[in-house]
Order: structure tokens, then C-alpha cells, then sequence
């Protein structure tokens, strides 16, 4: 699925961001396309492999737009080239990603770890990972990259507490927050603060974009967990309940938890610690969704959107401000 | 091991080199174990584990002798700075070849996949690696960066062309040279040259540096190469033949090839194809051995030291110049 597909899965035809952001999103389709060029065959047909793919491209737009929003004539070139940068970030860390939780389909398609093995897989998402940094080290603001690599020491934290955390409810319960931060919400924030950057932005609006990225990146992982409930399996290319099935407990599975009675409770950290089986998994998603927990997590991605939409008030008046606001409130309507 | 028990494989009692660079070494010992700090455990747990097991620390020595050749009065805590981001890119690139290469065993003790599994271990990488370009972020000059995570970019090239030479015998006829270019003499080219960057080297000073750091990482390969057909695996902590087990053909085997007949050769392809056993490989080390073909790999290996060494004919006459020579002189005749 590439960007533009992202309509299909939206409650709207075509959401105002996407429209902006679409002349923009192309070039950064060309410039990962060469950016990823390689003589090494394994390199090339790896990251074609997962170029091809698509994605949201959800980190591009949201560098291009607060760019742009925050100065209409800042530098298209600096912020395609940083734009191309994020989401090489982002494919390492889903390559990686893959491995880590033996997924064998994304997107409908066969993971690079299912058609080329771990092996090259690891070394193909380390391949991204250092394109992106020799990319960006042709810009010249260090702060640039200072942000953007401590967003991706922070995205390796995260994913790591979440390893770390897996089938520990407790550890979940405490976590929770940190884990997405880390894993989803760092490297937005930094896609936005980093854009304010490139187009000279006063500090507060700096301050304010780089908020809005960790709120966007907070609606938008949970609605991604959400999907993991109440996701049509067609759609996502996810089985319900993965998350569980991989000892994951997410928003909506600990908000139903605080309702659960000692024994539920009790039964389910049981079930966690020698793995939930997918018939276990999609009992409890039916239970999440009975208590009314998926509209309660809905209701905080939502004031995460409205959070996000907020720290934009100190913008002028623009298209770019008004696709940031339409981005925010469209993210927890998607269905993929 | 640590790196001055580099000096209990080395012919010299202490070499030289080591001597020079012992009181520097110390300083990015303490930076590596700041720098790797994480409020997170598992990602701080990985990494303690690997820097106590210590390494030769090869990188950070040349990183550390190349700028203070170049001037003896470079800042010593850019060079430090520095030094500590060139192994955490080489730690990284560890941590990950183990999990792809399944090792269970490094330096006599558990890698880190044995002891936390390939998930922690891919994202431990990661975490690394991003951690390097983090720390060099803080560095103002941009060239340096862009060097660096150039050589980041050719080295996972170079994993991935050998990855996909592995039991193929014409494609390491083919790509020998490049693959080892990548893996090995790719950083250390960059610490190198870099380095001459921080000290504010003449550009020729620069290039002989690069060219240096080049011939030292084959010097260093090739040497790796002979130690797996030669080595006492006691020492090395690696059984005799391992990269042949793995589908390498290295130098040594190479050489000795051209001497095979049609029939052997044809065997050896065969096996390979469908992996070379303990035993197989075990025989053809001997056949190596007895090829003279270990002899003439170390004769590459001491005309890639010696083309090393000239290239510091440019720089003035100092104790870091002489360190320098006396590194490219010891690292062939290394027994671990």
C-alpha cells in the first residue's frame, strides 16, 4: 500500500493532508529510490523489496508539513532530503522489526526476513539505518542530527523495554507509556522538532512541533493497538489478538483489565507467562470490547489528536497548519 | 580480553603501539561505559556485557595515533569523542554478525544472543549504532559524520555481499577483495581519515591516512583469514575451519585453489553447496596448510602492512608516527 492508498483506510476520501502533502511525497518516493541504490545486489533487492511495499509515509508528511507550516518558504530540498531520512528509519526498524517478532507478511506481502533469511535481513535494516545517517550528514545543522539520532536511540529503548516487558503484565502496566513513546512517538516528535529546525523556527515553535509529534505519535500507536482488537483482519494483514499472542498488553487490553476480578486477572498473567494461544487471544479481545475498553482507549487517542492539534495555535494561518490539524484528527479514524 | 592483553597474542612482549596508546584507550574505556548508559536494562544489560568483554580495540588506537600523528596538539577530546563512536559502530556490527552468523561463543564467554536471545540482541545492535551517531552528533564538523556513516553504509554492504557469496566459490573468487574492503578496512579507513579531520590535516595527509587505514584492515582480515586455518583454538576461541564451515572462502583457501585440480576443485564446490562439514573442513585447513598457500596469504598481509607504513612518510617525525608503524608491523604476527 502506498501513501495515497492511506484514503482507502480512511473515514474520509481523501483527507486535506494527504493532498497537501502528495507533490512532496513524491519526491521523497524518488529520493528514497535513489538513496537506496546500491551495487550490492542483496542491498538493492532488500530495500527495493521493501520501497515497493509503500507505507503510510505518515513520518515524511509530517516533516514536510511542519516545515512548511511553520515557514512557507523554508527549503524543499533540506526538508526532502531529511523527510527521506525519517522513513529510512522507520524501514530499519520494521525490517528489524520482522525479524525480532518472526512476522512472515506485511502489507499483504512477504517480509524480506520470509524471502531473504534473518541474516540478511538484520544486515539489510543496519544497510537503511546508516544510509539514513549518511544522508543526513550532508545537512548541515548538527542540532539535525543530534535530534534525530537521540530519537533513534530512543526507538531501540523502547523496543527493547517492550521486548523486555513481553508476556509481564505488570511490566506492561508500568511501561505502557514509555514503551510507545520510545517505539512510536520519538521518532515523529523528532520529524517535527527537526523540521522546525530546517525552517528556522522561533524556540517555542519548536517546543510546540516536537510535542505535537509525541501526541500524534501517542494517537497514533494506539489506534494501531486498537486495530490489533477490532482491526478486519482483510484490511490490517494482521490476525486479532497478535499483540497478545506476542505478550503484548496494550491500551485497550489494560484499561479492560482494571475491571477484570481477581480470578480473571489471575487467570490471564497465568496464561501470559507460558504464551496466550490465538484461541486465548481472541477470547480476550471479545472481552476488551464487551467492557467498553476500546471506546474508553479510543476517547484518549482522540484527546492525544486534540493535544496535537493544540501546540499548533502559535502557527500562521496556512495549508500546511490546516493539514497538520487534519492529519491529527484523521489518524484515529484510520482502519489500517 | 582487553586491549592490553592484546599484547599475550602478539610476538612483542608490549607493543609499542600499545604503549603510545594505553593512556588514551583508558579515557574512551570510561567514555564507552558513559556513553552506553541507558535508564533501560535490557538495552544496558547487552551493552555492559559487551564492553566488559573487552576487545582489542584496534579502531580507537588508530582513530587515536592517526590524529595526534598528524598534530601532536589535536584536541584530545574530539579525538576521544571520536574514538568512542568507532567502537561502538565495530561493537554494533558484532553483536549483529553473532546473531547472523548464530555464535554462541565470543572471546570465551556467551555472545550476547546466547544470553538474551537474537530479539534483544538485533535491537542491542540498533541501540549501539544509533548510540555512535548520537555521540558523533555532538561533533560540529559534518565531514566527519559523512565519512563515518559512509563507511557504516559500505560496511553492512560488505556483510551483505559475503552473506550472499557464502558456499558459492566463484563469487569469493569474485568479490574476495570487496568483501573484505567493506567488512573490515572500510571503519578502519575512517578512523583514519577522520581522524586527520579533527587534527586539520592537509588534504594530502588525509588521503595517505585513508589509504593507511585501508591497508591496515586487509593486513588485519587477512590475518583473521590465516588464523582460522592456523590459529591454536585455544587462543582464538574459534575451532580450526569455522569460515569454511560457514561457506567463506577466504585468502588462504583461495590461494591454495588455484593450485587444486580440476577434480578436487569439483569436490570442494560440491561440498560447499551443500555445507562443508567439522571434518571436510578440518581436511581442506590441513590442504591449505600444506599447500603453502598459509605462507603466501602472510606475505599479502605483510605487503598490505608494509604499503601501510608508507603512507606515513608525509608526517613528522614523532612517537605516534612510530606507534603507528609499530601497530601496522605487529598486527600480522597476532595470535588472537
Amino acid at each position: 500500500m502506498n501513501a495515497y492508498a492511506l484514503r482507502e483506510g480512511c473515514e474520509k476520501a481523501q483527507p486535506d493532508w494527504l493532498m497537501t502533502a502528495a507533490p512532496y511525497l513524491d519526491m521523497v518516493e524518488r529520493k528514497i529510490e535513489a538513496t537506496i541504490a546500491s551495487d550490492v545486489p542483496a542491498a538493492y533487492d532488500l530495500t527495493m523489496h521493501l520501497f515497493s511495499a509503500g507505507g503510510k509515509r505518515i513520518r515524511p508528511a509530517l516533516a514536510i508539513l511542519c516545515a512548511l507550516a511553520s515557514d512557507s518558504s523554508a527549503s524543499v530540498e533540506r526538508v526532502i532530503d531529511f523527510a527521506t531520512a525519517t522513513e529510512l528509519v522507520h524501514m530499519a526498524s520494521l525490517v528489524h522489526d520482522d525479524v525480532v517478532d518472526e512476522t512472515s507478511e506485511r502489507r499483504g506481502a512477504p517480509t524480506a526476513n520470509t524471502i531473504w533469511g534473518n541474516k540478511t535481513s538484520v544486515l539489510g535494516g543496519d544497510f537503511l539505518l546508516s544510509k539514513a545517517f549518511s544522508l543526513l550528514a550532508r545537512e548541515s545543522d548538527g542540532e539535525i542530527m543530534r535530534v534525530l539520532a537521540n530519537a533513534a536511540v530512543r526507538m531501540t529503548e523502547g523496543e527493547l523495554l517492550q521486548a523486555s516487558s513481553e508476556g509481564d503484565l505488570a511490566a506492561w502496566e508500568v511501561n505502557y507509556w514509555s514503551i510507545i513513546e520510545g517505539k512510536t512517538a520519538a521518532l515523529m516528535s523528532a520529524c517535527c522538532e527537526c523540521s522546525a529546525i530546517i525552517a528556522r523556527a522561533p524556540s517555542p515553535t519548536r517546543s510546540a512541533l516536537a510535542q505535537y509529534g509525541i501526541q500524534i505519535g501517542f494517537a497514533f500507536q494506539i489506534t494501531d493497538d486498537l486495530l490489533d482488537i477490532t482491526g478486519d483482519p482483510s484490511l490490517t494483514g494482521k490476525e486479532t489478538g497478535t499483540d497478545l499472542m506476542h505478550g503484548k498488553f496494550t491500551l485497550p487490553v489494560l484499561l479492560a483489565i482494571e475491571d477484570f476480578d481477581a480470578e480473571e486477572r489471575r487467570l490471564l498473567i497465568e496464561s501470559s507467562r507460558t504464551g496466550i494461544t490465538r484461541d486465548k487471544a481472541r477470547e480476550t479481545a471479545k472481552r476488551v470490547v464487551v467492557s467498553g475498553a476500546v471506546e474508553r482507549a479510543r476517547r484518549r487517542a482522540d484527546e492525544c489528536s486534540t493535544k496535537a492539534i493544540a501546540q499548533l495555535a502559535g502557527l500562521p494561518d496556512s495549508e500546511f497548519r490546516a493539514a497538520l490539524e487534519s492529519l491529527a484528527g484523521s489518524l484515529t479514524g484510520r482502519k489500517v
